[in-house]
Order: C-alpha cells, then sequence, then structure tokens
C-alpha cells in the first residue's frame, strides 16, 4: 500500500486484536509494532528492557512500584534519569511511538496508541473485543490453563489495560467514543474482521 | 435481500445515526422504524401516542414522572393499566419490538433494541458516533439554533439517552462491548459509513 497509514489496535484480552493486527500488517505491507514498542523504547532511552516489561500496560500503581523498589540507582547512569516515573516511562514509549508513525506505515498494539497518535492525520484506531466465551478459549487454548484460570486472568488483564489507558489519556479504556471504529470478533471472525479493516483503510 | 436481518442502531445525538439508518433500510430494501415504534406501541396499547412521545428514550425519573402527573386515570380504561410504570412502558414497547424483528427484515433506531433482541440470531447492532464539532454543526443546521444551544442539547440528550439505556439494559449506552460494531462517522463520512455497514450484512 503506497499511502502512509497508520492503525492503532486497542483490545481486550483475548479478543484476538493482536493476530488481527499481525494480519493486517502482513496483507498492507506494513510494520507491526506490539511488543516490540518496549525494546524499541528500551534502546531509545538506555534503560534495560525489563524495566518496560514491567510496567508494560500495568495501572500506575505498578508502574510506581517498579520505579521505587529497583530502579532508583539507575538515575546515576541514565539519561531520562530525570524523569524515571509513571509519566517518563510513558513519554519514552510515546517518543517512539511517535517517531515510527512519522517514518513509516505500521500497525501499533495497544500502549494508548490511539491518544499518542491523535493529532496524526494519517491515523486510524480501532477497537476489538469479543464475547467472554470466545476469549476464555483462546486464552485457555493458548496460555494452557483451566477455564477459571483463563476468566481471572481476562478480568485482571482488561482491569489493568483500562487503568493504565484511562490515567495516560483523556478517555475511556473501550468506550466507543474512544476509537473510530469498535468490532466484535464473533459476528465475522479473524479473518473476515481482518478484511474488513484493510477494507476501511482503502476506502478512505 | 433475501435473508432475514435486524440492525439496530444506537447512536450518539446529531451523529447521522438516524440517516444511516435510514440510507440503510433503503438500500437493503427493508423496513425503518425510529419514531414509528411510538405510534405502534400506542396502537398495541391503547395508550395515546404522546403518553409514549412524552417518555420516549428520557431517563426512569422523566418516565416516573409522565405516569403520577398526568396518566393515572388512563387505569380505568387500557389493558395495560396494571402495568403502567417506567417498566411497563418499556414492555409495551419491548414487545412490539419483538415482534416486527420476528416478522420482518427491519433498521430499528434506538429504543434499547439490541438489548431487546439479545437473543435474536439475526440481530446485528451498531453504534454510531462522530467527533463533538461535526456533531454540533449537525444540529445547528437541522434545528435552526445557536451553537450553544446545540451543544448544551447534545449533552443533554446524550445523558438522558444513557441514562434510558443503562437503567433498562445489563450493558453501558456507548461501550463498545455493548455492541457488535461502534462507527466514527467522520472517518468515511455518512454515504460511506452507510455502505460499509451493507457490506458487514452481506458477507454474515
Amino acid at each position: 500500500m503506497s499511502k502512509h497509514i497508520i492503525l492503532t489496535i486497542g483490545r481486550q484480552f483475548g479478543s484476538g486484536g493482536r493476530i488481527i493486527g499481525k494480519k493486517l500488517a502482513d496483507t498492507l505491507g506494513i510494520s507491526y509494532y506490539d511488543k516490540e514498542l518496549l525494546a524499541l523504547a528500551a534502546k531509545e532511552s538506555g534503560l534495560c528492557p525489563e524495566v518496560f516489561e514491567k510496567a508494560d500496560e500495568k495501572a500506575s500503581d505498578g508502574l510506581s512500584h517498579a520505579f521505587t523498589t529497583g530502579f532508583s540507582y539507575l538515575s546515576m547512569f541514565v539519561p531520562y534519569a530525570d524523569i524515571l516515573s509513571n509519566e517518563g516511562l510513558f513519554k519514552i514509549q510515546s517518543d517512539v511511538i511517535r517517531k515510527l508513525a512519522e517514518r513509516e506505515s505500521c500497525v501499533i498494539v495497544g500502549r494508548c496508541a490511539d491518544y499518542i497518535l491523535r493529532d496524526n492525520p494519517h491515523c486510524i484506531s480501532f477497537f476489538i473485543h469479543d464475547k467472554m466465551e470466545n476469549r476464555v478459549q483462546r486464552v485457555v487454548e493458548r496460555q494452557q490453563i483451566t477455564v477459571e484460570q483463563a476468566k481471572d486472568l481476562i478480568v485482571k488483564t482488561d482491569k489493568s489495560r483500562a487503568a493504565y489507558y484511562d490515567y495516560f489519556t483523556n478517555k475511556t479504556w473501550g468506550m466507543s467514543s474512544s476509537y473510530n471504529f469498535s468490532i466484535d470478533v464473533s459476528v465475522l471472525g479473524i479473518d473476515h474482521t481482518a478484511g474488513f479493516i484493510t477494507n476501511v483503510m482503502e476506502r478512505r
């Protein structure tokens, strides 16, 4: 695809959002960023990747904890030491996301990318959700855990993502008006949902 | 279209949801119900249409008020008199919606139809939203009022619709997970949004 396009994907845990994002990147021939963002943020800041992984899309309490218990010594070595806080980490990641979005067409999953890129005219935001029963089934299969464990993990992860999103943006996680398109995967299935999004991008 | 299909449309005030609903009904060659539901509910119940119009998609306080101040005398004449309450009016309207959805393919706008038809396998639910500036412009042009008046009307009407929806369903108005698809009209415009929904219905 020759147009410069940025797709951001917010998603419920277990909804298939990541798989859809990858399919879209493949179909459109553009880059895909999910966990990859953490490594890039680490490289950019000089912090070790574990700092970003530990705090990734966690609510602000978790972030504070990471920085107050184990990483204060970093302030002696790293360029971003003066802003090592919840907001500091978010800023580093935001800078990385903005640079990527300027440089190339890509799919970015999670990390409030829709908010960070709100002024980027090439950006279209999606939120992927699904029925609880389908999400449970996906998580059980993927992580080889029980149905009860999967349900528990889904509720906790969504709560954490919502707290992270709501803290760092002026929007509400999962609210229709926070995204351009919200899609229930159960209607068309994963493949056709990806096809449908490709269609939207081509019609623009 | 030969398949039996039901499209429900929730919408922010001024988002163009009604126009999109009408276009869809025309394109798909199926019936359209919005305010028409009120007349049908009145006919079904023997109550005068004004009862339904006065309480239409208003929060429960408004509904209670309508029934406690002016309509108690109706209990002497009408078949539904024993259930004349917020819930009673909702039940009459729900029965009408369910009957229509069984009888024919149609587009139904508002009135918690997505919730009422949650067990109908032919039903796909949409929520239509738009940027505030576009909504204000639509309302100003349609109702010939000032920008300030339009903003005020939008906020009040959305609040009222949300309160009505949240009271009568176990879902949250405007939340992505309450609908199969949520669409920001500003991305594709009204005509292409309608085209896009038609496309979804054809792919199912």
